[in-house]
């Protein structure tokens, strides 16, 4: 290995037990629902800003002073351990997040998380000098499971959503209880504007649980992340009129559960034409007798694609195509209506950053166990790339489960993605130019 | 009109207003659910063996006492109004319920026993002689709303259930409430045994609203009803797995939802190829939520044809083109079960009443306003055709809508249906030779 100007990925190398253990001894901090006999098989309820919570940054706190860094902790509770470089200037981050969906696994984040705290640990006992500052970076309520709003921290320090917004939101479980009010109360409403123009990086880089069955069933190891999907969700309502199941022949009825039948086999058809893709996860009839035609069916549609442009036109199709779906089996025709719920546009990661992860993986990996991807999910990282230079690592989950207790990540991949992580940070701190 | 020896239609005839009137007076018991200004505009909230039920039985026993008869209470509170005829036998029934749905409407049962009664009154008041016994009857919970299980009176009276188990039942919304406690309440828990050995009936006529759409859109009159749909009642269970709408490509689903749509489809197509009905009236899907792919979806499946055996056909093609849908659009599977809920085969009426039926039907209307037509709902007498002659005549319902509060059946049609009621029974009554 030639050690020249730079850095080599590889050059400095993480240490998968201690990462491990780390790993695993934090989840004692929410360490919930208990599916196997041994002691890591269990999984997590670690809500954001909950005494867990509190527990655990409590720890990172701790941890990253030790490992030589200086602690932010921003108005919404976002923390950042940088440590200097050679020069100043923004530093180049690793983050991900520390709270869970209440039934949650041990993965999802919390690796991103302890990758980095382990990226950092092994630059540190190295004594190895970065050029720019190194961050770790944990982002607040990720999850969206205690206060309704998804990459919650992220998305305000990105400038995605306002810090008034963000703060007034209330425990899904407590109203009353408010985001401010618990970043008070576990002494994380830090004084540090929550902004990426206050409290700038220069990327950030983050490594997570594929969350698919994509890596697993191609036997692939690491994920480059091109970006994330754009997503669109609908509830759809179609309105029929009930009426008796034993004396309302098929021409005399507007029945909506045919007509819903038909519309959700329509939306494969067009989502798969598309290469997009098309979920319905809830769905609701009533009034709900066997001997009764439904008079109104209500149900969601989430559909994604990686084009926003493709995705609109996925839109468009469905809904053209849907009115001609009314009319099931008979004279008679149901209505439809679609009730917009979220729009999300597709996330395009930076060149530099994709190329920084490719380089660091195909140093510990042949190019045959290497996928460039999209994400399906919502990551920090989609908040972080509106405003900086942002790529992301995906691992192999066993069985693509995850906001499951039994998620799982062997400890080999785990400390792959850890690996990567490091070297694609420090080639790209090697590399940046200011 | 020659009057010959037996009976010939229209001799007697019905009073259209005093069916109308009584019809409506007493739905003062249980009158609910307003929809319109007009008095009339109610619906019903009778249950069976309410406060407001032993109201109506009361002025139904009061009233037949005075027309002549002589009234029977059996062990299920199923009420005989016997009024004699020159000879002695089991009479010939004119029978239906007086209880209703919980947001029911004035004519469901309410026009049949209504027209028995006015039946009663036209002969009583013309000193017509019957040459058997006439009988009008009210059976207990036909709806079977407040006690689970409907035709409750005429099926123990018919053999189809026990009196033990017809007793135990529960009201469903006050356990420990049960029938017999409520028929010994309300004081008609009558000493003769409920039963067609013990209590016979001779034959058994009824007069119903159609409950279903096709007399009004044909502009027909009378229904000369052939006998009751066979039906099945099924629950359906899918299992998939649930997984993330983002992250899992169509081809690693197992998605239950999509497999779900595509098997009501094809129900609709067998049930359509071989002229039955199929309806899915209930609909449930687990975990629910809008990004995730269901991993269980559970509904209820009710298939009628006129036909045991074609039913049965129907069923069977529809187990084995179900497995067949299971693959959806993935290499992965879900997997069906079937439970089953109710089976309930076909009922035949009587060649000699549905003659008398359609004779008296084209003594009033002309032949084009008359169907031969098959019940696609359960009534009483589908229970007491098992063991007595037995036919049934539909007048039009507005809408085909049924166990609505806004039901509603013109009083020229009611009077037209009490008038073949009576005609049907007197023509019967006539010819029966014992």
């Amino acid at each position: 290995m030639t050690l020249g100007p730079g850095y080599t990925p590889r050059q400095l190398q993480i240490d998968a037990a201690r990462l491990n253990n780390t790993l695993h001894e934090t989840c004692k901090w929410g360490c919930a629902h208990r599916w196997g006999d041994r002691p890591t098989e269990t999984g997590m309820c670690r809500l954001a800003l909950s005494d867990d919570d509190r527990k655990v940054r409590d720890w990172f706190v701790g941890e990253t002073t030790r490992l030589g860094c200086s602690v932010t902790v921003d108005t919404m509770g976002n923390l950042f351990a940088i440590r200097a470089g050679k020069q100043g200037g923004a530093p180049t981050a690793m983050g991900s997040h520390l709270d869970t969906q209440p039934t949650g696994g041990r993965y999802d984040g919390i690796l991103g998380v302890m990758s980095a705290v382990e990226a950092l640990r092994t630059i540190h006992c190295a004594g190895y000098e970065t050029e720019y500052p190194i961050a770790v970076v944990n982002w607040t309520n990720e999850e969206g499971a205690r206060f309704s709003k998804s990459l919650h921290g992220s998305d305000v320090w990105s400038g995605g959503y306002t810090l008034k917004d963000a703060h007034a939101l209330e425990d899904v479980a407590r109203p009353g209880v408010t985001a401010a009010s618990e970043l008070e109360r576990i002494g994380y409403d830090g004084g540090t504007p929550c902004s990426h123009w206050n409290n700038p990086l220069a990327a950030h880089f983050e490594v997570h649980i594929e969350q698919g069955p994509v890596l697993e069933a191609h036997r692939e190891r690491i994920g480059v992340v091109q970006g994330g999907q754009a997503y669109k969700w609908f509830k759809i309502r179609i309105q029929g009129r009930d009426s008796h199941a034993g004396t309302t022949p098929f021409d005399y009825r507007a029945d909506p559960m045919q007509a819903a039948a038909r519309f959700l086999l329509m939306t494969h058809d067009v989502a798969r034409s598309h290469n997009g893709l098309a979920t319905t996860g809830i769905f609701r009839l009533e009034p709900g007798s066997v001997n009764t035609i439904p008079n109104h069916v209500e149900f969601t549609l989430d559909i994604r694609h990686v084009d926003d442009a493709v995705l609109s036109a996925m839109e468009a199709e469905m809904r053209a195509r849907g009115e001609g779906l009314l009319q099931t089996d008979s004279r008679h025709q149901c209505t439809m209506t679609w009730e917009f719920l979220q729009d999300n546009s597709a996330t395009h990661f930076n060149a530099d950053c994709k190329a920084a992860v490719k380089e660091a993986a195909l140093a510990s990996v042949s190019p045959a166990e290497v996928r460039e991807m999209v994400s399906g999910a919502g990551h920090d990282s989609c908040a972080t790339s509106r405003t900086v230079p942002t790529a992301m690592i995906f691992v192999p989950c066993a069985g693509g489960v995850s906001h499951n207790p039994s998620e799982y990540a062997t400890p080999e991949d785990c400390a792959l993605g850890a690996q990567v992580l490091l070297d694609a940070a420090l080639l790209y701190d090697s590399r940046r130019t200011r």
